[in-house]
């Protein structure tokens, strides 16, 4: 409830038109749909210009289908998400709200409803190795549903740096990048060096040796010598992609 | 070294203007000043429009002076920044390069010269407690040096978030926020909550209890519950800075 | 065996009515069942006011049932629990002891026998997310058999911090509150920071980024801004109920 | 803001005794008072039954000696604690509020104005070792201030378990135990296996061995056998005394 | 090789008995069977009093088979334990070398050939729960298959320390106790400070809440206030027996 | 690309034989080839003397095959491996270009094709235990196909140390040893105190007690007393065998 | 209180030398002196056999010298020890308790009075470096004080292990060792591979390179593949000496 | 001893030169000094190549002498260097030895003595920041007390990744290459994917953000993408520099 709103409620009262009870009762009813499991946030879009995100795991199918169903019948709303669902989590809420739109994410999907209409800003999602492809189809799939439509540059870690460098023009003119990396993440310093877009990281939890499951990335992009770089947590797709979203104009 | 300028380079040997040999020469001179000690950057304003910062633990007054000086000389870069400096360090470099202007960061200072032009952005820096200050100081002083001019809101802790909610109307028009919080850093994911702008958390390293210098609340930021919330190092002001000079447009 | 009893043993003693082999025997006798693989104890509710609760994991379904049904047919005893029983476990419990009371927490529960009668006390169990639900349910499970009525708020993390305010009136009137949340657990902060009430917070296993399993959500409360907050075991809903029967009159 | 006074405001706009633009103002302005460096909790008196306390660490001792002030100024306030003040800032909040009583707590202190009256309420504050006893000194102070007059049974650590158990009546009869313990903190497991009462651990960072500096005992304070007991941050005194305050009557 | 061997072998050499050729070779031969993908140790009964173990996990049916058959075909060799076996492991190595006695230690077994004699020594195995039973009965089956006969106390945990009590005179008695405790492990303070008797800690990987899969235990173990307490690896009920077949005489 | 094609390139410019376009073009082409989802290598032997591997986990069965063909069939290259391949990834590899070479390493496989020639160099693999097996035949099949052939030394561990005092001289002559050890790791230390040669040590994850899948070994190996001792990641006999490979002339 | 004394006290009370009231007092009567800041066990050498020992940090000098002349006053005591004292309490306990035998233990200290008469047992206690002897000497100090007269083997690390083999047949002849190592902890490996008797490992927060102040051994000695080998706490030679006390006849 | 001493040790013993008795006194001596305090390895330079090294830390400047002493006596040993000595010490052992040379790193220094005739071998030690200096001292003059002659590339950190480039000829003809990296420690990872040679990385101790005090940077160096990368331990010049020793011909 914004300030105009809250005014304009008072002015009501104020001139009689509202009774002091009905403004009681309006101050209090908040924008959100209470599904006894799950209070459903209709004022996402409105307070973070994004859309809202269902995650999956933990949810039965029909929870999933619910959700979904009741953000896409809020006509104000804006993209509706579906991530990292299974199989029969992806079937129950596509027969319950059609037409979404089905990325997979390794063995699990992203699914959109609704995307938002396509806007301007050159994105790149920059993968380390073919194994951190799941997480920038994430990335790349929320992108996608808030109408942005990202350049993906796959496999290019440092240990062939040369296959970096190739796309340095890219990479110099691109208004965000996403960097999607496990093992040590060094990935994400070197572009940041390259680049004066803004960088977020993505370490992912792929990778062996001493990668603990992608907590060395997080760390190691932490403490990254190049400045600027910003991260999100481990195989965050979806967040790296949000934080996009937030910040181009 | 960019397209233009690698083009005109082969034009002028193809025309032969210049040599072969000059060719090779110039293509294997890079833009940095070899001090002995420390090789000098000259080519990151270019590259990612961020001035040079000198991070002064484990350098000597001298080493800190002479960085600083050479970097000052240059004629077409950005601000410079001598950060987390000791006394004997500040005074140094001062002597050396006169006219920087110091900011406290709690026992330490940031120095900053050749501060760039003021430019638009409404940039929030809001702190959780008192203990965050010196932090969030290196923030706001490293914005100041690149020209933007944020808002400190300081002590907005979640255990009476009504102080936060207060400075609602700010958040929600602003064009980034930084969250400087230690203990549970559950700042953040409120903020990030509310507000639709880009919001760069930095975990700070004060708090007790289980705080383990800054690493609990670093994990928490990670494992937020508010989409798109980016993270930085711990105690890493400067870098939180340097995050909202890359996405400010 | 408590003061007066020790006295009546000793007079008894003194007056010839008992032996002094008898009375060491007695004295050597502890209110507990052995059962071989378990001891099982029917001093819990005298000393402790609280149920025996019988944790399944690790388990035989004869075990279960074996202890459970030595409990059950103590008469003086309290409520009865079977806590993370899978169901061929709660199967053979409830062969061997009918009229338990079966409450689904995820893939497993709880099933409750002899529950105690009604008592007063508002309680509020609030969650932050869908994910968090098995926890609040073993919670809720464990308190209706002792005998409280727990008001169950699903979804309130602060991601949206409206959905919790929406409850702040319940909150400011509860006689204890739970608060079970996983990701960075900052629900529990704020709850805190609104309620007068005694606050147990439970950190769930839910999560990623960098959820670490529950740890993350576990320091994090430690580390909470809002005093006197309380925190018990991962996942542990049982253990936070203990608490508030523990804590209400 | 409670409803009632929500209501009397729409009233009173309803009534034309306040304008609307009054009113906005009036809702919008929060019980804090801004220092600059701090926003000062006026509220939590009411909204949490608990004084404002100042963590000493990382403020200067005039910031402190001004927060003591600004708060014992406050007419309608409870108690006033500053807690874990070296002797600079002890010294300071003193001489700008005199007749604060001061508790030692190891090398720092804990000071409290304007003392709540006696209520009544058996609370027990157990140690473990010696080494405990600044975080049991911090906890009884706290408790003091608040009205309640704790008993503190000192060093009946598990090694000698002969020391707690004659203490046994006093743990059976408390309304509320501290158990304050380093080490491995098996004297919570011990202490919530004899008494009804409820049980808040405080783990200490005393110890040796593998004591990790308080981390030890409060991961196996968290994984206890005993039902029902629950755990405050590391070193947390002040925090488990306001638990206390929290959960009596 | 000890030292009067030695000397014999210099004798025979020195008078003519033995060739200086024969000699080098037999100084370089050493008490193993090299079976390729194994050495096997036919000197551990000589050089450490124990039997020799093999420890099945990683190892293949067959691996195991032909490792224990080597085992017991060297006559002088003591003791032979087949340890976590699994079901397959089990038939092939009984299939190989029949009359093996099979232990149960959850969902793997313990199997013990060629038991050594039955020797003097009141061994007590402790545990705090029902899930540590698993350990425990690797712990006896290897003090079995050397010759103590050790007796069980099952269920004595902490919660209910009455159980423990009960026992207290078995406890001041021993030779040897082991305690095999998972959650926070603090049965092991406990004990030792109950007996004089050497106390050796088995920390489990039961448990919840902050369990860790047993680190916890571990860590609390070492940070006992329980002087002369020695622990062995987590869950390592083999390890705990091998050290008390090491100290009794 | 290295100095003589470099000034070629540019001699050509200048002599008019290529145009300054197509320098551009040319410096720009890099030597991999894009597949979409990776982009392969071909410059690797030239850059490294080392071949190519495709790390299989995370990879298609059918990306996989079509790496290994596009690595294949570039006729200049050296070595190419496939490693941790389970089944289906083998066969598919194989399908798809026949003839390679397949060693089992537990339950997944390495596959090389197109083996480099016999080199000189007395390489020794040891391994502490039977459980180290999988790691080392990783190391010894890369070591093979770059063209070595290794002496494998199993079951060395520090536990019977005669074992691996039988094969001293081997060690004592050895060009390179790397050592295979899981649980504590000794043996490295161990082996480095022996050996004047390079020892590669690779922590295995196999062992129980406190061994933390391998990071305990890791961290052991780096603390070692033993000089000049290097490590590699956990359960990396591949980097051990690509270490040794790079050092030996 | 034994069984004897109890079965005593009941007959007295029987046979009217005792009355009801006397006993109930005498049994709640424990061995310990209250001095407030510390229950003082008299106890622990009938419960325990050894000592009892005052661990000095966070003691005033004034605490210990009353602690330890309360023990010392007590005539059945046995030794008594202050482990860990810095100079001020040293001189504070000899002050008040004179004839003291002090033995440095790095920067700190280890008092005895009322040392035990020797008694027989060929104890071990072997270093792995210089760094170790503060934590060696502190054991040594104990075993001296019950009576044993170890023998102290320094600098024996296994990256020379032919510094260990030379004390082969003091190792196979001991009756207790203690290793005292940090580093990697390795040579407690291979120790106890070598040496038949109770092997009681204590890691050493000595080393770099990844020693983790002693964590490292610690996890390393609990991963040992060495049968029987048990593990005191960091650093702790105390603890070490009481293990041997509590395992020689 | 090795196989021919042995040899001739015998055919004395068969010839009646040497009586069985003095033979196995000979066999029994090994080649050390013991001072008490430490027993001096003064066969290491013939079993490993390397010359001895003294840790200085922990050690009395008078035990710093006496070993260094002892070493340089030696008149068959090779370089001596005393590692880490704070001033106290350097000075102690300068005074016994003259003649050493002294290498400032950091704080403290490393001493050598009686270095080795120069030998060949192109060793490059490049170093991230200027903070990562001391260790890469410490590096260099252990490489140059063993003869070799390497050549310091300071500051080449991934964030301005031109100032590495501008080296790529050097570290394409290099022998071996020594990478000491704090922060992220992604230099190593893009050096091993630049030159052939053997790559050795040192984590250091520096940086800040997430460092832990080189933790990071370990593990990340472990997770490497780089393949035949190795490590050495955190801070670790002094293993790095040995590391090289061993594997250069």
């Amino acid at each position: 409830m914004d300030d105009p709103t809250l005014r304009q409620l008072l002015d009501d009262v104020a001139s009689g038109v509202r009774s002091p009870d009905d403004a009681v009762a309006r101050l209090r009813r908040l924008p959100f749909a209470d599904l006894g499991f799950a209070r459903v946030d209709h004022h996402r879009m409105l307070r973070q210009r994004m859309g809202e995100a269902v995650y999956a795991p933990g949810k039965s199918p029909e929870q999933c289908a619910q959700i979904v169903a009741e953000l896409v019948a809020e006509p104000a709303g804006g993209p509706v998400l579906l991530t990292r669902a299974a199989p029969p989590q992806v079937e129950a809420a596509l027969a319950g709200t059609p037409d979404g739109t089905v990325t997979e994410t390794g063995a699990l999907a992203t699914v959109a409803w609704r995307g938002a209409p396509t806007r301007p800003g050159r994105v790149l999602v920059v993968t380390a190795g073919t194994a951190d492809l799941p997480v920038a189809h994430e990335c790349v799939a929320t992108l996608d549903a808030h109408g942005l439509r990202p350049t993906l540059l796959a496999d290019c870690g440092v240990a062939g740096v040369h296959r970096l460098l190739a796309s340095v023009d890219e990479l110099a003119d691109a208004d965000a990048v996403v960097v999607v990396a496990g093992m040590e993440g060094a990935l994400a310093s070197l572009v940041a060096g390259i680049t004066p877009a803004p960088v977020v990281a993505v370490p992912v939890s792929s990778g062996y040796g001493a990668a603990l499951e992608g907590v060395t990335a997080l760390l190691a992009m932490h403490a990254s010598c190049a400045a600027g770089l910003t991260v999100v947590g481990i195989d965050n797709g979806f967040g790296a992609a949000c934080a996009v979203v937030r910040l181009l104009p």
